[in-house]
């Protein structure tokens, strides 16, 4: 069967990420002109807003176990409560997602993203802190007003788990982790909110908890798939679907699964923990990211990705008859195919 | 009647506030270590935990309403039940105003707080963001795990505000600002947290909701007169109490009510305006003081003071034979009568 592809993703959920559209818009028009000036570029330059999406699509899930007996705590709720709640926790979760840009900016002294000055750049750093906070507080204050005992909790956990991931980030700059520490970081980094929009969603939606916490482990190895993948596309994308140089991540000596793979390759190895313990980086990359598709070590970066997707995959068999499946395979599958 | 003394005050609260004070030493022995390395000195300051203090005290006051017909959501509660919620207040509040010392401080590109370095000079502005962050975020965690209806809404709500606050008086340097505009932002900046830590108190206590409002507009009065009392001591504090130079942050360019009393003065005004017009204002500012005093600048501004102190007490009035709310009295004048 062919799966669901991301436009039509899209088109099928459309009218409530609209509705997240338009109360993102609206809440950005706050009180201080900075708000929606420094938040409205990050809002309108196209961003996939995976984690709503991720979240009525979990939604569509539990929305179908709710219609039965034993369904979760908000089985039996009118379609216009449920929406209400979607809609905040769309918000939410795209508020946090914005928040986190605008602090990374800050944390890695960015002048551009996506080709546009950054917060830091235009109003400089305090502003850049304070607005991320601003985005942060909203983010939590939004899921609060839904009502929902474990939501903001939750959601909490994950922003904690984010920058936990952010500050082990930092302190492993041009640093030969290990695999495992690797996967532990991106797991916090980025794993662990799109967990969260999965399961809030299912929760939202009105899945049981059995259900709830399965459709949060998919999240988990969907985002899992997620970071492997961006880290991946750092090496091999174009610069044009980047936004960025290719290899920009390691240049900066953020050392990711391939530069990792190449470490522990008996050719490379040597070679790429040079280019690291120099901090010359930027300067050999060229040539080693080509010994590194020389050595096979984009396909066995492929080959993890793979293994999250396939992981993935196992955790929705339990649920295979259900509405909306198929769409979580769908944007999963994107997830790994993606070229930006 | 004698007003009860902060230390009596501190006493009598001590076995609770230990609680928080022992669950926040655990908290922030989490899982890295820059978390605990990074926040104990701040704990360990001897900051004056005015927040829980306050919470814990409008708690008292909600409790004398829970023992009644009629009281709030949380009448009837188990004794433990209600001091788990008040410690897990308690710890939320202390938490978000560790996290907004610690982004202060990169707003401000300070090097020194109380005579340490701050995490900024420390470890650099990027860890700062992300400690901030973390912080921020598990007091929204620890305020949501209370499972309160209102509690994690009012309190991401004073966040943002506090955000807004900041970012204000980030536009506001060097800029010779009205009272109203002064009155507005240090509002946002210092009394919204101070005024939702009363109400939040009140409320977990078992306060009825015109209780709550009503001890929520206490705090708030009483986190006016507390930033007013900030803002008058940096001018007439001894270096020893303030832990920094006198005048500090009209040197920096903060514009707060001594300074914009001083630019309405017929005499003084002009004199004033240049300072701050050439920046040249930490040159210029014993002989600012100086003149400041003569003017009755700071006998004006504890007018002020008295003023929004006098307003605390009306409105506790209707509370007047209620358990707990001398104590509340004895903060304020606390707050009004505090050197440091």
């Amino acid at each position: 069967m062919r799966t669901v592809s991301f436009p039509e993703l899209y088109a099928m959920f459309a009218e409530t990420l609209n509705l997240v559209e338009d109360r993102l818009e609206s809440l950005l028009e706050g009180d201080h002109p900075l708000f929606f000036e420094g938040t409205v570029h990050l809002l309108r330059a196209g961003g996939k807003r995976l984690r709503p999406l991720l979240a009525l699509i979990a939604a569509r899930v539990g929305e179908s176990f709710a219609r039965e007996r034993g369904g979760g705590a908000y089985s039996g709720e009118a379609p216009e409560e449920r929406e209400r709640r979607l809609v905040h926790l769309g918000v939410s979760l795209e508020l946090v997602h914005m928040a986190s840009l605008v602090h990374d900016d800050v944390v890695d002294a960015a002048d551009l993203r996506r080709g546009r000055a950054t917060v830091r750049a235009r109003w400089g750093e305090g502003a850049a802190v304070l607005l991320g906070d601003m985005l942060f507080a909203k983010a939590l204050e939004e899921i609060s007003s839904i009502g929902d005992r474990l939501a903001a909790e939750v959601l909490a956990r994950a922003v904690y788990e984010m920058s936990v991931g952010e500050i082990v980030q930092l302190g492993d700059l041009y640093r030969p982790v290990t695999c495992r520490e690797y996967l532990r970081r991106i797991r916090r980094k980025t794993a662990l909110l799109i967990a969260a929009s999965a399961r809030l969603g299912a929760r939202l939606g009105g899945a049981p908890p059995d259900v709830e916490r399965r459709i949060g482990r998919f999240g988990y190895y969907a985002g899992m798939a997620f970071q492997l993948t961006d880290d991946l596309l750092d090496f091999v994308g174009t610069e044009e679907e980047l936004g960025k140089p290719r290899g920009h991540d390691l240049a900066q000596g953020h050392v990711t699964l391939p530069t990792l793979l190449a470490l522990r390759d008996p050719v490379l190895g040597p070679e790429a923990l040079a280019a690291l313990r120099t901090r010359r980086t930027a300067e050999l990359l060229p040539d080693l990211v080509a010994r590194m598709h020389e050595r096979g070590i984009f396909e066995e970066s492929r080959a993890f990705v793979a293994r999250y997707v396939a992981k993935g995959e196992e955790t929705l068999v339990p649920l295979r008859d259900r509405d909306g499946v198929a769409y979580l395979e769908g944007i999963l599958h994107f997830i790994a195919r993606r070229k930006y």
